[in-house]
C-alpha cells in the first residue's frame, strides 16, 4: 500500500524556484574574470537561467546531451549549473588546470555540445577547439566583444545567449529525478581520467544532508564562500546547498590567492567558506604576514586531503574559526565523512576534544563506511585495524560514465582508494592513499601521520613522504621536505623531531631537502612524480 | 539517460541502522509510565526493534496492515515506530485524549490488528476492546505482570513479545520508499477523524530538512525533549530526526507538568524541546514560582497554534531560550515554515528583529505556500493580503486515507483551512482559522491577532476570540477570558488596552468573563464549544 503523499520528483530546478521565491533578493556577490565585481541574486539567477535554459533548447539539444564548462567560480557559472541541468541536460564542468590533451580527451570522452568557458581559458580553448570532436558551439562567459570577436570569430557570447533565451521559458517537465544531471571527471593519477555522473536525485539528497548541523551547517544567516572551485566535484555542492537554505553567495571568482581571498572574507561578512588545505594554507600565510583577522567567518569546511592538525590549531587558536575537518572524494559527490562532536564529548577536557577533531570524523545519514583487507573480508572498526576503505550511500557512483573501468564496486561497496582506521563510534582515520602507503617489511607505514607531524616543525614550510625502495626492508620511508624562507634544515635535528611521536622503525631514513613539491591541479602533492624523482634515493646509499 | 549512483532507498529502518552503527551508545532516557526512569541507546533500540518487528512477522501480519499505538513519548514507543515500520507495517499513533467513541471509530476504520498500549490507557482499552473488530492482539508496554494478567487475561506483554522474536532478524526488503509507514488521524472539529498515510519517503526527506539549521537545527550534540507527544503528528518528526542526526533523547513519558518538564530538562541537560504553547504556558508558570532557570535549554519549537509575542519574549528575555516559532499541520508532516531570520537582518534593529519574529516564517525547501481567494484564485503575496492558505510539498498530503472526504486538493495544492498573509519575502503570518475568523460587515477580523493581545494584558490568563452574530454587522468581535488568580478584570479598561494597537473597528464588542476555556485533545481552544455558549450573546443586548 503506498503513502498518500504529493508526488514531488527531487530536481534540481526545484531548488533554484525555491530560492528564487524564498530568498529572491538574497545576494550573489562575484569577483569577475575581467575584473571588478557583480552583484545579483537568487530571483535573477533563476530568470537568467530559464533564458538560458530556452537557449540552449532552441539548438536542438536532447536530454541529456552534455554541455561543458571552463570557469571560475562567479554568478554566470552558477546560472550555467541551473540552466543546465534544469533543461536535463548534463553540466559538466572541465578542469581548467589539467594538461590540455587532458582536457580534449576529456571534452572527447563526454562528447560535450556546447563549450563555456571564461576569459581566462579563451586562449587554452583556441588552442585545442579543432581536436574536439564533437563541440558545436563555444561560447565565451562575457558580453559581446568586438574585439574578440574579429579575432576569433568562432566564439559565441553568453550575454547574446541570454538575450535569445525565451524569458517565458518553463523548465521541461520529463525530467525523471534518477536522469543525469551533472558530469565531473576524476584526474586519476594512472590511466585516462574516469566522469562520475551524478543524478537529480543524488544531487538534492546530498544537498538537503550537508545543510544539516553536523555536515556543513548552511542557514540563511550564512554568508558562503566557496573557494572549493566549481569544476572541482561541483565546489562541494555548495552552489546546490546554498540556495535551498537561501544562503548569501560570495564567489571569489579567479581571485585564490592569500590577499584577494581575506578582502572578499571581511568585505562580503563572509561566515562559512570550504576549501582544501593549501589554499587555507595560503590564507593563514596573509593574515601572519599583514596581521589582518577574519572578524566573520565562524567556520570552515576543509578537505580533499587531511588537514594538519597544526592547522586546525591555528584557525582556533588564533582566528576564532572553526575547522569542520572533511573527507570526501569525487565517487562520494563529495561528502563522505565530516568531523563533529557528539552530545557526550560535551564535557570532554580540552586533550580529549584535541584528539577527536583530528581525525576525518564520521560520515552522515546517506553514507557508510567500512574497512576491508584486500580480499574483501570486513576488518574489524576499533580504531587501530588498517584497511581499504570504502563506502556505500545514497550520493556514491555506481560505476564511471560509459563503464569505463569495469565493475567498479565490490559487493555493492565502492573501494576509496584510502586506507583508514574506523573507531567503535563510528570516527574515521585516513592513513594514506594505498598506493601511497609505505610497506615496510610487512607492516604499514602511514606517509599522512609523517607528513603531519613534519609541518608541525617551525623550520618546514611543505612535506611529503614517499616510500623509497630498499633492499632489506622493501619499502622505507623518505621525507622530502621544502624549508621556511630563508631557515637551513639541518636533517638530524628534524629526524630526531620525530622520536617519542612515532614508533621508532616509522621515522624516515632520510631527508631530501627540495625547492618545491610538484602538485596536481587540485593542489594535491604530486607523490607518483615525487616517487619517479626519489624512489632510488636509499638504493645509492 | 540515468546518473550512474548507487540505487538506495530512503526507508525508516536506515535511520536506526545508522544511528545504532554510528551513536551505538548514544542515550535515550525515558520516563516511564509505572514511575522510575529508564536508560537505553540507538544500538538496544535497533536490537529490541528487530526482535519485536521479527514477533510481529510471527503473527502473519501481512504488508501494510495497521498496528495502532496508545502510548507516551517513551523508548519502548520509539522502539514500535522502527519496529513496525521497519517490518513494512504501518505505525497507526492514536491520540489517548479523544473520547472513546472516536478512539473506537478511528481504530476500526483504521482496520488496526494489533493494539499496543501503556499502562496508564489499560482501563481505557479494557473498556472499549469488545467494539474493537480487527484487533486481534491487545499488548500492554510492560514486562509481563500476573496481576494483569489473571484480571485481563486478553492483555499480552511487550516484552514476551521481544523475547519471542529473533535476535537475528533483518528488515525485509520488498519495502519501497513509495510505500506507506505511518497513519495519523486528524482530530477534526466537525465530521469524523480522517487519517493521513505517511511514506517512507515523505518522512525521511521530512526529517533531513527538519535537522537543518532554519527549521528544528539538530546535531549529535543536542539533547532533544520532545514535549510533542509522538500521537500527534508522530512528534512533529522528532522521533525520526534525532536518531538521524543522533541526537540525545529525553522522553518525558506522561509527566508533561510544569514541575516534572523543568526537573526532566535540567537533569539531562536538554538542549533543544518542542511542544504546543500550553505546555510552554505551563512550564513558564513553574519557573516563575519557583524561580529555577534553565541553564541547558538552548533553543524551543513552539507550534500547534499561534504561539503568543509575550510568550517568545520571556522565553528570550527571561530564560536566554530561543524560540522557533513554527507552523504546521497533520496533513503536512507537520513542517510548514519555522521562523527563521536571513543574513540581511543580521544587522536590523530590535525593533525590526521582534516584528520579524512574531510571523510563523518561511517554508524550508520542500514546501510551497500560497494565499488564495474562495474561487481558488492567487492572491498577492504583499504581506497584507489575507487568503486561504494553501500548501504543497514533498511531505504534503494528496489525499486522506480510503479517500474520505473525497478529492481534497484544488489544482495540486492543499487548503489548510487556515487564513493568512505571506510576505514578499516568503514570511507568513498566521490570521486566523477560516471557520474561526470573523466577517464584519463584510471586512475580516484576525480573532488570532485579538487574542494575542489579549493575552499580553497582565491580568489576562487565558483569551479567545469568536465571531457572535450580531444584527447589524453580520459578526462583531466578542472576548472571552479567564481573569489571572485573584484578580478582577474591568471590561472597560481591558477593551481599552485595544485602542491604538488595532483598527478601532477590530475592537471586540464586549468582553465575557469565565473560569476556564475548553480545549481539545492537543490542547487546543475549542472555539466550536465556546461559539455554541456564546455566540448569541451580543444578540441578546
Amino acid at each position: 500500500m503506498l503513502g498518500l503523499m504529493m508526488q514531488r520528483k527531487l530536481l534540481i530546478s526545484e531548488i533554484i524556484d525555491h530560492a528564487a521565491r524564498y530568498h529572491s533578493d538574497t545576494e550573489i556577490v562575484s569577483v569577475n574574470t575581467t575584473g571588478g565585481e557583480h552583484r545579483t541574486n537568487y530571483r535573477e539567477v533563476r530568470e537568467r537561467a530559464l533564458r538560458m535554459a530556452s537557449a540552449l533548447a532552441g539548438r536542438g539539444l536532447e536530454k541529456s546531451e552534455r554541455i561543458g564548462t571552463l570557469a571560475w567560480n562567479n554568478y554566470r557559472h552558477l546560472e550555467l549549473y541551473y540552466a543546465i541541468s534544469g533543461q536535463g541536460l548534463v553540466c559538466h564542468t572541465l578542469n581548467p588546470r589539467l594538461f590540455p590533451e587532458q582536457l580534449v580527451y576529456i571534452i572527447n570522452h563526454a562528447e560535450d555540445r556546447v563549450l563555456f568557458f571564461d576569459q581566462t581559458f579563451l586562449p587554452l580553448v583556441a588552442a585545442i577547439r579543432d581536436k574536439l570532436n564533437t563541440v558545436a558551439s563555444f561560447v565565451l562567459m562575457e558580453p559581446q566583444s568586438e574585439e574578440i570577436a574579429s579575432e576569433h570569430p568562432w566564439v559565441e557570447f553568453y550575454e547574446d545567449l541570454i538575450e535569445q533565451g525565451n524569458s517565458g521559458h518553463a523548465w521541461p517537465d520529463d525530467i525523471d529525478e534518477l536522469d543525469a544531471s551533472s558530469l565531473c571527471y576524476t584526474s586519476g593519477t594512472t590511466g585516462n581520467p574516469k566522469g562520475v555522473l551524478y543524478s537529480h536525485r543524488s544531487t538534492l539528497i546530498h544537498a538537503m544532508m550537508s545543510a544539516t548541523p553536523d555536515v556543513m551547517n548552511f542557514s540563511a544567516r550564512d554568508c558562503l564562500l566557496p573557494v572549493v572551485p566549481m569544476f572541482h566535484v561541483n565546489a562541494w555542492g555548495t552552489p546546490y546547498a546554498a540556495p535551498l537554505v537561501g544562503a548569501k553567495l560570495a564567489m571569489p571568482g579567479p581571485g585564490l590567492d592569500g590577499p584577494s581571498l581575506v578582502r572578499l572574507f571581511n568585505q562580503e561578512k563572509v561566515t562559512i567558506s570550504a576549501g582544501v588545505p593549501t589554499i587555507w594554507a595560503g590564507l593563514l600565510a596573509e593574515l601572519e604576514k599583514t596581521g589582518e583577522k577574519l572578524p566573520y567567518l565562524q567556520r570552515t569546511v576543509v578537505g580533499g586531503s587531511a588537514c594538519p592538525p597544526s592547522m586546525i590549531a591555528k584557525f582556533r587558536d588564533l582566528y576564532d574559526v572553526e575547522v569542520l575537518h572533511a573527507w570526501g572524494m569525487t565517487e562520494l559527490s563529495p561528502l563522505g565523512s565530516v568531523n563533529n562532536l557528539k552530545n557526550k564529548h560535551l564535557e570532554a577536557d580540552e586533550a580529549t576534544l584535541k584528539r577527536l577533531r583530528e581525525n576525518q570524523g564520521r560520515p552522515p545519514f546517506g553514507i557508510e563506511l567500512g574497512v576491508f583487507d584486500d580480499d574483501d573480508n570486513r576488518l574489524p572498526e576499533d580504531g587501530e585495524t588498517s584497511g581499504n576503505l570504502y563506502a556505500r550511500g545514497i550520493w556514491v557512483m555506481s560505476e564511471y560514465f560509459r563503464n569505463e573501468g569495469g565493475e567498479v564496486l565490490h559487493n555493492g561497496w565502492f573501494p576509496t582508494g584510502d586506507v583508514a582506521t574506523i573507531d567503535a563510534e563510528g570516527y574515521m582515520t585516513i592513513r594514506d592513499r594505498s598506493k601511497d602507503i609505505i610497506k615496510s617489511g610487512g607492516e604499514w607505514i602511514s606517509t599522512v601521520d609523517l607528513e603531519n607531524l613534519a609541518v608541525s616543525h617551525p623550520d618546514v614550510a611543505e612535506a611529503a613522504v614517499i616510500a623509497a625502495h630498499h633492499s632489506k626492508w622493501d619499502e622505507r620511508p623518505l621525507l622530502i621536505v621544502v624549508p621556511r624562507e630563508g631557515v637551513e634544515i639541518d636533517e638530524k635535528k628534524l629526524l630526531a623531531f620525530y622520536e617519542d611521536k612515532v614508533a621508532k622503525w616509522w621515522i624516515p631514513d632520510a631527508v631530501k631537502i627540495v625547492d618545491s613539491i610538484p602538485k596536481g591541479a587540485t593542489g594535491k602533492i604530486l607523490k607518483t612524480s615525487l616517487r619517479e624523482k626519489y624512489a632510488g634515493l636509499l638504493m645509492d646509499n
